[in-house]
């Protein structure tokens, strides 16, 4: 429970309207109902802001008229609704403390204040930052080290000499650190794997989704740099290196040895692998459900994907692609033949 | 142990045969042994069930007379063989009761006759209704709710303020309710992440397979309807709405904000998303692997993939698609001419 | 810690420059520093070679000459490194015996040797063969088998009747013989499950990577034949066959009743389902990205995916995709229109 006047002076934003208004909730521009705080902050949901029942809306200065109910005025409505709807999370943390049923190798390192859940597992020579929450049936590897005030979420797998930074998140049922794929035929054509030996780096603030993958490197390491955000079911394979700041949303996918400059964002299912190592130049946004097979060097905007259309549609023009450089030829030549021609058609054409 | 005669009485069925046969086992067509039951159901294995070994086929009336074994006529071969073969089920459920190892908050409130397998863990506030079957290490958060007849199986994850309904399954390592994914640039171009304050509900009858995620809503709740069956590795965003009856099929995903109408089909691969909320309408059928970026605002099918060829073929046209607006404007121009020349060219046409 | 000396005599090589250099470590050309192994394999890292920091390389006779450090000759480097990069793995197996908490059912059958971590599951009438490792939280369902050898990490699920065969590596969060995605609609229109009551059938020497999933047969099996390899979050649907030698990257996914023959590969992101049964012929290599929804009859290389380019690009021609039967057939009718017309037009042409 927060009042109006409370929030102004936390977000130094300024009450329009009645100061004493306590909000108790947060919601929706859309659904918000009376208690509740919602944030306005793209002119899309103008039409939710007009109708709001919510009992304060975040917002900039330049919309404030238009509040059919009480505001308040603040720099940045997005981010301070982030902040403040911290608030009202139901979640319970693991409990401080280390669990009775938790497996700890005693050459492990324990920072202060950790939150140990149920079952969870911490090998031999791993070093666990203060702060640190792991929640139930987490495994830690050996060798391993969790920085401080992250976050393992219930059910994630870190393998041996996997290393995250601080203030980080990582969702149940993630695995970061498995064996990467690295298979070849032997002489008698038998695949074999090579032994990834290569360690995971993580930075600090860095969000992985759950059951997300982060395969270890073959010999040198996998990489993914501060500040980076990755959501539900990425793979990340073997020796990709990810560069800070940059979003990866869900069901995409590197393969091994992709890296991501700074900035770059990937959107949903997309996938980038080649033959031999990719780069994508800093800044670069890749389309939903596109394919990368090779190196992007400049920023921008790049997709790749087809669209949906009716299946009749569909059938009847997807099945001509495999016609296309023949027509592409075929009106090359016809363009040619014209040519020649063009000056009798040229006279033709005025004769009408 | 069946007889055919207590197959007929319990389907409502006719034995063709020897109403004492007995059987021990369920089987395909093709691969059923003696002592084994199939079903007929579609054309395209007819071949199938004239060469089957089995000692008996549940069919319809019109097929009868082409079975070479015993059969039990039934109105719906399929649905009588779904309820039979339950029967020959060999997972063993987790043991009425709580396992000892299992660790049960205070707060939370148990039904009756519930399975809790080893090392789960139910959070505060959170209520298990009656029947409900907990596989091992299943993780079930605060103020959570699990309906009646529902099973978890081993390694789920269930986030806080979840709420599932009566007689669903969620199979292993599925995660449901983890935050989602709401990521913004602060006015320092540093990525920050939206509380994610949503709740997760989902309906009666619902089947979620493993690996799959359902995020919970940003604000609003993410929300799966009665009866929808969702297959493996399936990704749901935050603040999806998936309508009742809806199929999604292996590794699909819906980005954040999509609506799935009622009765909806959604093939594998697929990836649903776009720049805002996307709205597909009830009874659209989605083919595999398409990306569907707008709304969809008639049932139907629609689709979008391209196909498979062989590389050579594949590298020489893929490539044209580049040019392809190019192909189109420079067949215009061509039709164009022609069409001014069109009658001189007739005329030299019939001069020939 | 191992000489060049004892290098050489283990993989029957010959070392070139100091034989007691001792190895501590091993690098790639490109990061080695000094006492690290390194191999060279593959002209495409031959500037790394030239100017590697490693204290040795593997490789062959034929470019010896240009390693500016000491190396081992031998047949295969790739090989012979993947066996001697094996001793400098820091993983640490699960010891050996079987955990305090470990839950094995009375009726199971351990094989000697085995190492069972904390809070693992071993079910009724399972079979657990020699040195057998089981991650911490590893759940084996009933009836099921696990071959000598073979090692499931931290948290993975096996379901009831799944049979492992010997020697094979299933990675964390991975869920074999979950039942299969069978869905149809009763008479009502109401989905219904089909009880999937088939098996999984897992040769040897298989690889499974973290967060797969390999669904059980509806009725008969699904099998995965001997030395696969399947990379991270690849899905297997119920009836799936992958015959032996086969390679699935990540994120790829069969449907239901996909066969693939022997030493296929099966590149990232590729989606392979169709309405029926789908048959891959022994020998095909699936390019990434690609959906393949009918037979591949023949080895050889096969692609279906786009390209990306730069939005602009992208966007003109994508959406002229739907264009391009008519395009095609008005291309046509202009080829006709001048084939007719082709004499006078030769002429005027030879007029100019």
């Amino acid at each position: 429970m927060i009042s109006l006047a409370a929030i102004a002076l936390r977000m130094q934003g300024q009450v329009i309207g009645d100061e004493e208004i306590v909000i108790t909730g947060v919601g929706s521009l859309q659904h918000a109902k009376a208690g509740d705080l919602a944030y306005y902050a793209n002119t899309r949901y103008k039409p939710q802001l007009l109708n709001t029942k919510a009992s304060a809306v975040l917002l900039t200065q330049d919309v404030a008229a238009d509040c059919p109910v009480a505001a308040v005025v603040v720099g940045n409505p997005q981010l301070a609704f982030a902040q403040l709807a911290r608030d009202f999370d139901k979640r319970s943390r693991v409990p401080m403390g280390i669990h009775a049923t938790a497996q700890i190798d005693a050459t492990a390192t324990l920072g202060e204040r950790v939150r140990i859940g149920p079952n969870v597992e911490v090998g031999a020579h791993s070093t666990i930052g203060d702060d640190v929450e792991l929640g139930a049936n987490v495994n830690v590897g050996a060798h391993s080290s969790i920085g401080n005030a992250t976050a393992l979420r219930a059910n994630v797998v870190i393998y041996h000499d996997v290393h995250i930074g601080a203030n980080c998140t990582i969702h149940s049922n993630a695995t970061l650190g498995a064996e990467g794929f690295g298979i070849f035929p032997d002489d008698a054509g038998i695949l074999q794997e090579i032994p990834q030996v290569g360690r995971v780096l993580i930075g600090d603030d860095v969000l992985i989704g759950p059951n997300s993958t982060v395969d270890r490197g073959t010999i040198d390491d996998t990489e993914i740099h501060d500040n980076v955000k990755i959501d539900d079911q990425v793979h990340i394979g073997h020796n990709c290196i990810v560069g800070a700041h940059s979003i990866l949303c869900g069901c995409s996918g590197l393969g091994g040895s992709v890296s991501l400059g700074e900035y770059c964002v990937v959107a949903g299912g997309v996938g980038i692998a080649g033959e031999g190592p990719v780069s994508i130049a800093a800044g670069a946004q890749i389309g939903a459900m596109t394919y990368v097979s090779r190196d992007i060097t400049e920023p921008g905007r790049y997709s790749g994907a087809t669209l949906h259309t009716d299946n009749r549609t569909w059938r009847r023009n997807v099945l001509r692609l495999n016609e296309l450089d023949s027509i592409a030829k075929r009106l090359r030549q016809v363009e040619n033949l014209l040519d020649n021609a063009q000056p009798m058609l040229k006279a033709a054409s005025k004769d009408k």
